[in-house]
């Protein structure tokens, strides 16, 4: 279809579109809450719902955990190729909720942005591509067969969801796998994504004294759990910020040269991230460009620490036990097993043998996803995209994760393209998530136009 | 008054002081908590009340803060010797209250204890004294003139007090200031307390990005305030648990050998103490004697930290900015403002240039106080309780504070006397406080037999 018709439908639609996203947002399908189990389940059964008013054969598939979306639509075309979408509903936690300038699950369009949790990821930008697959089928010109996955936990790892997928190999088998969970250098460059890092994740309780005791009377005699947890955390990375976990880089990949060359030269807006975030970028490992960090390197992040008393005031007291959340971004090259196992084995080693360390938690995203710019797939992505962006199109790395790509990639035989529209401001993860209408507007463009172009 | 009318009179009077102190101790006068500023001003009320019952002229004094309960008897025998007895009505705050059994706030009487937030420190050792006065007034034994201070913010370092204090000298003139505010060695160790460590605290805030940011996209690319508390949190010690900070323990004074005879020979019962705790006595500093680290050594405590996401399952961020509450315990010949300058110029130094360090509370609690056994007063207090106890009196070393004792036995001219029927068991400061009966019992004796029996 072309762009002018395209943006045409768009704004004809639009009121009624942002309201249905509103009904969307307002399920809070939180993963990582087992208090919101039903709602998360509730968020699928709406999208069911909403794939079969637009034509497509949508049911809900079974996990452990929460139930998966499947939708498929059969293009009339025999010739026609396949392509399998994949995007997720389930959402982060909003806290803390007093930092939200309004409720997280009451979406609020303001100066042209939707406000809610999961309003970029990934409810968003999903949501373009069902408003993508709407139009097209309305107008009679969408050119591929399209299965659709949109799964529930994916920001708590996917693990019930990679268990269960094997045995739906049959309804996956696609040319090109799409993904649209990722974002833009900026506002101005479209950008396709060449890698994406892995992840796992171990929350730790370090124990001390069976209750908190008063710190006059015992200070000195026995550990203080919060000093001893500092102690451990502070062994993960060594004075040069470089990981110091034994054996944890060693099968790092070296990036080529080329994607060395082209990371360099993508136009990161890193002024900007820096004057929006309010501090330098000097994190990672000492002597690196931002661009190697993030993009080929591993991190350990501490996501939350917590510990004895917090409230208002003083209070005298050894702390009982210290936890901490523990994630790490793993660079392509890591096997997610082995990586896992030699953090493991530094806690338990750095852990004082008078002190008991509880793995608490544990477990693998998966391991990270690395493309080539060769690929005929991701090459007519690019070239689809540069003309509705008006822009040359960036090929970069991002930090991120989406843990079942690889796995996708590799049960369906299709080619993973990721292309999004996310900006470092939507603030995903965070307090005020919110996605814009403009960024949502060239997202459901590159979508429809995708989708209604065969590859040469 | 003989001992058995005593305990027979205890006896006569228990069901009915029980439900007195049950009244006293319901009352939350957490001093830490501002919220609980009107409960704090209804327990000193309550007070003032119950000592003008008892035929004491009882009075409100303002501080800044929290007013302070002051009351006074004079005795008919003009040679009588004058006593301050000093005291205080705040308790700490009661979190983390899922831990209570009971709560702590209503308390309750099982196996023969009483346990309340308070129930022991110090509202519970202060009711014995009250008890104690109550029973000579109504005897006609009490031979010395009586003052009793009781204050609202021990808990809190008793600053607006110690600001106070100066303005009432005139009606603070007194030869003995007595507290029980510490504890015994164990049950079967009567004990009187040679010293008590200073103490000062400070809150610490370190500021990374200006919200919580995903920690994918970010990660390697800024640092990460939890982490980086946890490496200035471990720059606070060495490897073998000494104090790292510059200058902090350049004035720590050495014990004379006596005391330090003294303190080896007391009979602490550290196995028990190990073994109700759960740990090892393996804290402060490596190599030296645990009755030494606790009773002439300084600490660094971190009493709470919290940073990022706590909640159920993951939440990959990196957290905004991390927290922690950082108490310290003072040994005999620190000057607490020094020590304090010392404190915050190593945290600053430590921080690293790129992160913003802000100090949300500092304050001190006062310098240590160090006795002396051959002080006659301290001797008399001894005799006293031998018998009482069927014990040889124990002279040991505390590791807590109470900031006021110094000032006031200046202000006062008072000679201070540490005795006290607390135990480690009685989890002051901790979920689950309390005291027993017994211990009531024993504290009610001393202070009865103290009051009505002169100094030889």
């Amino acid at each position: 279809m072309e762009t002018s018709r395209l943006e045409a439908y768009w704004d004809a639609q639009e009121a009624r579109w942002l309201e249905e996203w509103k009904a969307f947002l307002s399920i809070p399908s939180i993963s990582a809450d087992q208090a919101h189990l039903a709602d998360c389940v509730r968020c699928a059964e709406w999208l069911v719902e909403h794939l079969q008013t637009l034509g497509f054969a949508a049911e809900l598939r079974e996990t452990a955990t929460k139930p998966v979306v499947f939708a498929r639509y059969d293009c009339p075309d025999p010739a026609a190729q396949t392509v399998l979408y994949y995007g997720h509903y389930d959402v982060q936690p909003p806290d803390p909720l007093e930092a939200w300038e309004s409720p997280p699950f009451s979406p609020t369009l303001r100066d042209g942005r939707m406000i809610a949790r999961g309003a970029q990821d990934n409810k968003g930008q999903t949501f373009y591509v069902l408003k993508a697959l709407e139009t097209l089928l309305k107008h009679g010109a969408l050119r591929y067969n399209v299965r659709l996955l949109i799964e529930g936990e994916e920001e708590t790892s996917s693990r019930a969801f990679a268990d269960a997928l094997p045995t739906w190999k049959a309804d996956l088998k696609a040319d090109v796998l799409m993904v649209c969970d990722t974002s833009s250098l900026s506002l101005d460059t479209p950008t396709v994504t060449m890698g994406l890092r892995g992840s796992l994740f171990v929350g730790i309780r370090l124990e001390g004294p069976s209750y908190d005791v008063h710190s006059g009377s015992f200070g000195g005699l026995i550990r203080n759990p919060a000093v001893e947890m500092a102690h451990l955390i502070a062994t993960l990375h060594d004075s040069r910020g470089r990981i110091a976990v034994e054996g944890f880089v060693d099968d790092v990949a070296v990036p080529s040269e080329e994607d060395k060359e082209m990371a360099r030269k993508a136009p990161y807006a890193w002024d900007d991230m820096s004057v929006r975030l309010g501090v330098a970028l000097d994190g990672g490992e000492h002597g690196l460009p931002p661009a190697h960090r993030v993009g080929f390197r591993p991190t350990i992040e501490i996501n939350g620490l917590l510990s004895g008393y917090t409230g208002p005031g003083v209070k005298t007291i050894i702390p009982s036990y210290a936890t901490a959340k523990i994630t790490s971004r793993l660079a392509a090259g890591q096997d997610p097993d082995r990586t896992l196992r030699c953090l493991l084995a530094h806690l338990h080693k750095h852990t004082p043998s008078s002190m008991r360390l509880h793995i608490e938690a544990q477990g693998i995203g998966g391991p990270a996803l690395q493309l080539s710019v060769h690929e005929p797939w991701i090459q007519h992505a690019a070239h689809v995209l540069a003309p509705l962006a008006k822009r040359e199109v960036a090929f970069a790395w991002e930090g991120g994760s989406i843990p079942i790509v690889g796995l996708l990639a590799k049960l369906s035989g299709a080619t993973p393209i990721l292309v999004g529209f996310g900006l470092e401001e939507d603030r995903i993860h965070s307090p005020n998530e919110s996605f814009s209408i403009a960024q949502m507007r060239l997202g459901f463009l590159y979508a429809t136009t995708f989708l209604s172009t065969a590859k040469p």
